[in-house]
């Protein structure tokens, strides 16, 4: 149920095919992260389950724990004590600091598009000055062509 | 009265309606942050109150708490044991490492820019080139229209 | 046989000589923080062996106290006491930040770089516009010198 | 002493004119950083001196906190307990994540301006290509006037 529920959002947030890569990529990685901290959780609690000072011992507990690891804060209230449950913990800072570079480098293409367009203008306005340039040259033809027919007729 | 405070405060930081993107985002982020660690320090203590375990109990101390947290330093000496805090340190991580990538992405598009600007002159170069092509054409029209106006006084 | 294998390796990873600059600066500095992790989980080990409050005493504890090192989230579950061992626990993290800012700015150029790739068919657009132009102009010519021969025959 | 060589070092760092402003600003960013640790961490045991349950006694013990503090570990083994102890904490992690900041987006704009070097190619070729044309058109003038010239002689 859960992950069917999970691919519909993740079909609606990434549906639109026209999208920019960097707002594509910081989606999907914010809703894999999303995944990675819920199934995570449950992970975690299962495999410390008995464990010797294990602390991890709830899913509301585990919860509080994932956004403390992926968020790299990280106080040691919580950690995990066993080979799996550790081997869980990595997933979620790794796919945590992924994500926040991912989110950290869209922000920077975005900013930095903003920023090309208004140079962008200037580019256009290069263009149009070609155009007009043009339409002068082409004028000049025009009068000495009528220049020579002028003659032409009068000879 | 602090809100009407902080408003007048964003309000002077962004008024200026010409700014670039970059800066509003990461200014707006900035202001953001400072609410949330001063009204979540003050709201961490609340929830907190009289919660078994709880070690947040004096607003210096949550202040404190809020820094380490909003950087992801966490050392553990301060952190909530109620859900209601936990949500609270939650929103103030969100928020921290956003502004922080915020304020990176702010300074790569300044830097980008600086870097575009000295290699925008060189289109502008470009430019003036068109210009001055164009002024030839021009005056090799002027000498040619002379040739056959002056043949055709001569006939 | 350690480092030959890993020599070859990052040889395989960066063997492509034509790879963009951003793709083989994160990934030798991925490379580098594994050798790091890899070497300093075992000589972390070595150092602090037999010191008072000594917490890291085997490689696979040291090997997840690397991996919360290098990404910054620090439980406090496992911590160096000498000075040695600080120092090794020092390159880790200075390894892994950095590495982790090199994978953020590889993402944030490839971002960039797939904008403006759509912006370049604007300006190749300007290109197709401007031998369109010359091929008009040429054309103007043709015509033109037509006309003056053709008087010329005439006469 | 130390201020005479840190500001000969950062003019070393520094000195050359010419130089990117992303470059000057990471430069400028790790220099502050190092001096902040280094004063930091010799401040933080002064303040810190006879406090209740105060951790930070001696330099080498805080040097170690400024370096777990500034790349954001915070294992919690040292941390400050007195108001003026935290607010060297806090000058330390802010200047610390900025100076990561800092280093992140000149990465960025690096890789972002080799690039863009590889496409200003293309644009350089674009400016031959308005040199080529402007030398046709001013062939094409010359033979047109000989055309003119020599019906007039022959007239």
């Amino acid at each position: 149920m859960l992950p069917g529920f999970l691919a519909r959002a993740v079909e609606l947030l990434l549906g639109r095919e026209g999208r920019s890569l960097h707002l594509k990529a910081a989606g999907t990685a914010t809703a894999v992260l999303a995944v990675v901290m819920l199934l995570g959780s449950w992970a975690v609690v299962a495999a410390e389950d008995g464990a010797r000072g294990a602390n991890l011992k709830t899913y509301p507990q585990a919860l509080w724990w994932s956004i403390e690891t992926a968020t790299t804060v990280g106080y040691g209230d919580f950690y995990p004590v066993t080979p799996v449950g550790r081997l869980i913990g990595a997933a979620v800072m790794v796919v945590g600091i992924t994500t926040y570079g991912m989110v950290t480098a869209a922000l920077a293409t975005w900013f930095v598009g903003r920023e090309q367009r208004r140079r962008h203008h200037l580019a256009h306005g290069a263009r149009e000055l070609g155009e007009e340039t043009t339409r002068a040259l082409h004028e000049r033809f025009d009068r000495l062509e009528r220049m020579v027919a002028g003659k032409d007729e009068r000879d």
